[in-house]
């Protein structure tokens, strides 16, 4: 069984060694460089820890393993610009550090050789294998539309948010593993229930990552407290208080929300405020723990014996505490 | 054996008749808006022609020719983009439509759908033709950059430009062709020759439209004189006469290139009155008439009978008689 920390290595070592051996140098340079500016390279880890679970050759899904981890380089790509990110990773976006016609470009050919590197996998299991990623890709891109939608709609509730960051977030995750138990000879079941392992994993992270712009520990979350908040953005929190408080409260979250008259430490306070008042923190970890909970249950059931679930369990905690 | 009319109605009612059904609306109605205003389906009636010359099933064929034709369009939309066009086919590009977020994220869903679309062929063939695919896909958006390149370039020779236009433009008609010839179950070799057909008969269709570009016949060619001229555009025309022209003429044209003082009636007037001088124009047409004899020397040698081929031949005329 390959652990996490084994399976960053094989693919940290894979990406090094990437050479597309293509021109022009224009399109190729920007997908080395984000590439290789970092990230924890969960996705294809995930599809070599999956893939253990069930075989002990792995060597034939580190290729595939890849092609996730270019997929979602490609969407963050394409996010940053789109949300006007300027750094990613603390690092200078692509359409920042070069332009936007060349981080449109570079992140279509991202796509392109996502595609290139999905199709490595076994002969045999390609058919298999394209329509779970090209299903993942449709879902992926989808949620990014809801994620715009939203900045402009304001009459999403916590059923539409936990939808969106399902097809944003969670869905790529849970085919990781798919993919992984698929290319390890895994039954349809115990891929599928890997699936569902993930997506509720996925979700259960989102949530977490949601309660910590607010209640992290800047220390050791690593980014600046309520940036959501003042980026107006509607996260589980927002929208539960939404869903909960009374028309006085909701008012003056709202009008918390559109204004522009506050300057950015008020604003963060008397947000939190309203969620202290409404049990926010508490109700955001118990939803996410529910997701996690059930995460574990399906890992528990895929037919392989305990022991050799370890990694991925432990995966999970560390993903889940990321505050301590 | 399918000629060019039948094969773009069958193209016409299948796209008509697309419903991707699925959500959200705000991803997919630019999708269905731009593969609905027109445009001629070469590429997908080049697949069914091509089927058609080795195999009267070519049912199995029109999914992944729409494939071609969601690619091509998602290559336009983008480009429309880069390039900061307000209109396409007459009517407003998706990005003065709807917004260029909305451009970008239904442009990356178009690219994966053509993936959808391709990964519609018979199971046996799915490895070859999703070699060919991808590695046609990367060619054009290759060809793209290079195209981008050469707008800040000043060093560009004609072969430079012939390289970009191939990939650009020629490999996906070569493409259509060779992927046709493998779902009719075509030998390698005559799928070879179909694509080395197309892609000489791109680069003749290409270096044509450059030429109609400034002698083209307003009222049959469908667009103004000298847009290219206006757009600075070193097209095989302007680097031909580069190549070409003694130090003074080259001279004369780098500034009117390079110049605003020109209004744009003279610029025009000027640029054609050199390349009067040094008989660009039969230059062109005698490059371009090269690479379509070359063309259909390919296509004689493709070992199906002479007849079959006609409807390939009449749709090359058709091709290179645009003005007539």
């Amino acid at each position: 069984m390959v652990d996490f920390k084994k399976a960053q290595e094989i693919i940290n070592h894979e990406i090094s060694a990437l050479d597309f051996n293509r021109e022009p140098k224009e399109l190729y340079e920007p997908v080395n460089y984000i590439l290789s500016i970092g990230g924890k390279r969960i996705r294809p880890a995930l599809v070599l820890m999956a893939c253990s679970l069930f075989s002990d050759q792995i060597t034939h899904a580190v290729r595939p393993a890849i092609a996730l981890e270019i997929f979602h380089n490609f969407t963050l790509l394409h996010d940053d610009m789109m949300d006007n990110s300027v750094l990613r990773r603390n690092q200078p976006t692509v359409h920042e550090k070069w332009n936007r016609n060349i981080a449109i470009l570079s992140g279509d050919i991202m796509s392109i050789l996502s595609y290139k590197y999905i199709s490595y996998c076994p002969s045999g299991m390609l058919p298999t294998v394209l329509e779970l990623f090209t299903e993942t890709a449709l879902e992926v891109c989808e949620g990014q539309q809801y994620d715009l939608n939203f900045e402009t709609r304001n009459n999403i509730d916590v059923e539409d948010y936990l939808k969106m960051i399902e097809l944003k977030t969670s869905v790529l995750i849970a085919a990781s593993l798919k993919l992984g138990a698929i290319l390890g000879g895994a039954s349809l079941a115990d891929a599928d229930l890997l699936y569902e392992f993930g997506r509720n994993l996925g979700i259960a992270f989102q949530l977490r990552d949601d309660m910590l712009d607010v209640y992290g520990d800047t220390d050791k979350f690593g980014k600046k407290i309520g940036m959501d908040i003042l980026a107006n953005k509607k996260t589980y929190l927002i929208l539960k208080t939404m869903e909960i408080a009374d028309n006085k409260t909701g008012s003056q979250l709202s009008e918390l929300i559109s204004s522009r008259d506050f300057n950015p430490e008020e604003k963060i306070n008397r947000v939190i405020n309203i969620f202290d008042q409404l049990g926010i923190k508490e109700l955001t970890i118990k939803k996410s723990e529910e997701y996690y909970e059930h995460a574990l249950k399906t890992l528990d059931m895929v037919s392989v014996d305990q022991k050799s679930k370890s990694a991925l369990k432990e995966f999970a905690m560390l993903l889940m505490d990321r505050e301590h």
